[in-house]
């Protein structure tokens, strides 16, 4: 732990500080960052095969440690550290970038690749039901409506910060028709719906789904309405860490998504604090609840998820840069 | 049905105003001035028994006929109309002047008898959870709080009316320790709760509950998490109509609830109405979601409810007021 | 028990002769007979009140053992022997007739009104599932398409002895779209249903509804799929017994139902008789399956029902005819 | 409530003493002795039937307050204040003689009727399981074998106390076949089980069943293998209390049940007080997993059971002797 | 898509018009078809190693179209095709020759293992409870009784088609003791079951499992029983398109299945078209409602055969013969 | 079946007879001794890799018999036999040799890396219920502690024979704060509960825990008050028997562990058979009772966890040492 990192090329310093101030934002685009900052570590000189490997795990720790709970961030440096084979640095280079580019390149179509999984699992006149806004999800219903399904769209409006808006915009302009419910509406149309499709934060592997706060609830109502969940999700959504037990930390946001100082001074005199508002962005739909996982590799029910996981990883006991 | 009605007496007719134009409105209120009109049809000249209950009829259908899917109009007439014997026009007058006193009596007491029953429920440290304002639901945790108990509440602000700020502040004021969440929050939070404690807009004999939209999810998700659901509700709040099968009526309403003008534009481009939004006012929760109703006249499980109502308003396959 | 019974008219020998040669058939043709019989048995000449009771008595024992598994007649005889009151035979001989009467013309009454509460549970566009035939259940159907509703069916066949042919036939009557399927098919269908709607052959006091076989497996996955169930049964299926703990037997029917001896033969050479064919007519739905019952005097949930009979034949402790 | 009371007869205080010191125990004994009381009480002289009654009101109380816990107390003095009409002090003193004998002739012959209701519920060759010891439940399975049916038995030992032993030994009185096993061991033999069948310490108006330690975790495994319940119970253990919501208090026992000092001094060194051990008597199984309650009334959906509480007791919201 | 296929030998064609005009027809004799006509195909001569694959492409690709529903037939072709490596036509011919040869043994073999592996989760004394005719399922109680185990069988006769006469007189061939009832007195005599046996007619990657109308229901009524359901499927049941989300689709057949012309005249007047039959053929059971998946490859929990087919298959995202 | 097997080195011998005769015990040891009597096997002269081979499969023969239930024991002889390669007798000896030790080290490091993949699962502040004693579940709470979180226990005492005891004073060395409850106690204490934290005897492939009799009991009281099970297993507990759907065989023990001569003396006159006493030391908890399976590979669904045993131990159609 206080052994002296080897230092990395800049190109890593500076996407590493991207990271860090969230320049570099969403899942995707955070792994693919990762992934090309490696690559351009992977170029630089190494006196030994040892060498290059420990620069290369400097690397990945410094880019780790920009955002720890990233979900992507993880997935991008394991793919590439893991697929490295050779015994020469200049094999372990070329592996390297090669690794680096194949990652970038796969994630660049595995929303298309997603989309078509799950369309194939909408029929021609299916009623989706969403939660949240997930560009995985719309995905799954843009390839449907691509390949001539009618399909028609419950939205939840997914309070507080009504990212169900931002869906119902994208649907629309898919030109499916729209109904805008609030969540506390959604058991009612349940029994209209064909599908509940949402998308995820992260994938546990337990089977679990982090996602939306909401998600949950309406999964259980769905399972009791008989309506099967689809959760559509690249696998840059899977959560290694979550391999080893370690559970997704669930972020708490800020009261005033939830109430105006308006709406506080209305149900307590100014200065109580004993009106707390709490607002975790997140919620953990456990797998009994979720009928299949749909991600650019093919279809899983959540409980196995965790093969895909560890085809992907490796086992994760011993983080590659936490030697 | 095409009988001429007998003329009823104008205090019948301003109540019956005053009903249809809400300017009467709430359960309680209605089912009162509904009481004290018949009381003042009762003084109205009669030449015999048959005539006497004639008008007691008419002036009941006129009453009944200003909101007919009122719940606690009809539980109001029916209280009064039944309970009356006698073989002359006085002794009948009599009658139902008591009864309708008695009606009304028994319903300024009520809140607060179910409020001590309700109390007896919780437990000294005990979490409950609400959904939407009732003043039911809220009597019981008042008394609770009387009796010394200390009980904090989780309060879900209950889009799209947020009439959880209203409980929370009525909770405040009973220096009930609140903490509120938006509506998609609820599951997470169950497993800290020891009671779900909502109020019902009616209670239907099959035993279900209708009450604000949002109901019905949170008790499938209370009883997932082996978590309690109590509903308080004073018996004007049981649907005679239900007794023969009827459904309640739920109301539709204005879309601006949900989605303000700018909202709309952001989503869809003027004129675009293929963006529906549906704002149903209430849900319906399945007895077999709900551990106990609480009434003024003590707890039922809402299967036995209908008992109860067949107590209070005998069977009701002929109305009444409708022959 | 050795107890010399007294005589009875022969009018009693007569019903008594044509109920046990099955002349006299259905629950309510049993049921109308029996409180007939007792009418004219309540003429004969009787010495003193004592007299007359035990001549009651007596008929009602003639008559409960022709049958003693159909659940209408002892029904039949409880409610007339239960009413009645006096101190002289003359009374007696009034109460027990105008009883008997009552009886009679609520029968007739019965199925037209429990249709109508049936009814008012289905809206306009629903779709119901049938199974076996029950004239209880489509006379809901009937008073819906009565009142204007717009009502269509998918009705399973009912193996072995396809009664839903039947029902298929008297619903195209009503001029209501049929869909026939299997009865093993009848889980696909379920997600297209609003309400299932079946008859019973009688209602237990733990709120079990017997019913024709398969109705049970209908329930439960009704249940599974969010489908309420409802049953429409007159009171005269309402099975006394049960409230002391009998268990309605159930009638085991011939194997040439399901099997021809042609089919046998195919199965197993002649003479083996290890084939066995198991051909029970009704099985048990518990109550926590069923949402309703629908009778002539309003709905009930299931697990009220023992009220309604507690009401009907106050308790059944000690048999009114086996003094 | 300070109100100087009247005083009571000698035997009143005599009986309340015996049961104070638990001289007089066991439900069906002290609910006996209460009556009893009573019907002494009646024979005191009173000035007017104001006094009367106050006299009667005040020994109510006494004898109440000895053990305000024990459910069968408020039901014999409920029965018996509750029946009596009268204008005159003769009237009422006849009337509540009458009305105590009453009672305590059918305590007596409750059991064995109770008896026969659940053995009817039993079938030749019915496996049964049972928890605890309760002579209610041996009651049903004695019937059963008085009318010639074979039943066997698998018996929980019912830890801490062991009365599965008492049950073992009582079941092979009856020449029952009898398998003892652990509690641990129930889920594993309940598919070879007919019925579970167990007694009750109190069932509250919710429909709930307060039974020995074990007895919830049971009713919930064999909902999940598909094995009814039946709850044997004399109506005396209808706890009139929790009609108003009063929850039913759970005593909680002697650590010395559970553990002996030699293996408390194994588990930690002596003085340390930080290894609890709860040892609560009773446990609380709600009314949906619970088939039926058989009582010496009939059997009853345990969600109906306050229905029979409201025959019995009336309305408890005042309770008669706290005026 | 519009390239010009290389021609494939006249073998591969004979092959597929004796599939496409079922000659060759159940499962395992397709797949075995399809292997040995690739197994000629490799014989071809080839100019260079992609001409090679190309003509098994090819042929794959005629084989394919063949009948794209039947789920053996893409196993059978993916199996060969994926396993080929080599540099010369002369490895490759060899590679995919010992490939085909291969997976034809296992083919040979299959069942006979899949029925070693089935009988082990079956003991002796137990019953089984079977669906429609499965030689998988029945290759599972023949091992059993090979094994020395004494098996009963409760036989559902199958509807429409009365499969369940096949599999009765099967398992009467092998000495199995029969009860044959109706499809709808299934969950009657599920108490009396320790296992639901059924064969299926493909598996999807969600752990569905799709099979003969009505094996859903019955697993669903097995749950709520407690009733194990064990699926006995080869590998060449399990369907690759589902990797990729692809629904199954069921196939729906003649309503003279369902309904003869005389059934049909007695229900509806000549003519009518307002009577609708509806006969899928199969249905889909949701992997919660399934304990085990057995095939020659060992037993599964139905949420990890998608892990087998990857095994199997690979990815399918791209089909090898739709380049 | 009947070749004359080769002869085993003396090492061999020596362990089988210390396995047999219990004086190595207890999974781990067990899978330790036999991989290090393999490993001398291995160092046994050898004329040519097949008699290497056959050598080392009847070592396995003879180890394997010596307790052919017990889980470990071909788990370690899999292990060390399948990853042997080489084509001469000094490489496949100096494989066997690497391969044993790896195993040995394997599991020497499992514990401790099982229980950090646990403690990840637990958060600060949990309260976990244990059942009987597992030093696999008590080394997650032990590095829950050791990472500074504070754990609570609830600790079932685990009859018959009271290992919960062990439990409770493993962790209050520990320091963790204990309640001690009988086992009849778990539902009412589940809801002050964050996790059901268990060992297993065994894992079957069909994802079924195997683990002391109550376990499924009180997984199945967990999931209806949702609380989460995590069973914690090192994977020499995953049984490969049932990957061919063998079952896991019930060892069934004293009586004398439930009843002491004097309990039975008390019960029954001596002599008298007639009281069966069942003792099983476990029960079987199907997968869909269960949320996680943690290892020292990870954690695990249990219905994937097949995935795992296939990857340690191949398909087991066929055993390497029964050829």
């Amino acid at each position: 732990m206080t052994e002296s990192r080897p230092p990395v090329v800049s190109a890593v310093e500076e996407t590493a500080d991207r990271i860090a101030s969230m320049e570099v934002r969403g899942a995707a685009a955070i792994a693919d960052a990762a992934a090309a900052a490696l690559a351009e570590q992977a170029t630089a000189d190494a006196d030994s095969p040892a060498a290059f490997r420990a620069g290369m795990r400097s690397a990945a720790r410094v880019l780790y440690e920009t955002r720890p709970t990233a979900v992507s961030l993880p997935n991008s440096l394991r793919y590439v550290l893991r697929g490295v084979e050779g015994t020469t640095v200049a094999e372990l280079r070329t592996a390297s970038i090669d690794r680096a580019e194949r990652f970038r390149s796969e994630l660049e179509r595995a929303q298309e690749r997603l989309g078509r999984v799950g369309s194939n699992r909408l029929r021609d006149g299916d009623v989706v039901m969403t939660h949240c806004h997930s560009t995985d999800a719309l995905a799954c219903v843009k390839a449907a409506v691509g390949d001539g399904k009618s399909i028609e769209a419950i939205v939840k409006e997914t309070r507080p910060r009504n990212q169900g808006h931002i869906t119902a915009r994208e649907l629309r302009e898919l030109d499916v028709p729209v109904t805008l419910i609030v969540d506390n509406a959604a058991r009612r149309y349940l029994k209209d719906v064909d599908h509940v499709l949402v998308g995820a934060d992260s994938i546990a592997a337990d089977g679990s789904v982090i996602n939306k706060i909401g998600t949950s609830g309406l999964a259980v109502n769905a399972r009791e309405r008989g309506v099967p969940v689809t959760v559509a999700a690249q696998t840059i959504k899977l959560h290694p860490d979550t391999m080893t037990g370690h559970a997704v930390e669930i972020e708490m946001r800020s009261e005033t998504e939830v109430l105006t100082p308006e709406d506080r001074a209305e149900i307590v005199d100014d200065g109580d604090r004993e009106l707390t508002v709490e607002n975790p962005a997140f919620d953990i739909t456990p797998p009994r609840h979720v009928d299949a996982i749909v991600t650019e590799r093919g279809q899983f029910p959540p409980e196995s998820i965790v093969v895909l996981m560890r085809e992907l990883f490796g086992e994760t006991i011993d983080e590659p840069w936490s030697a």
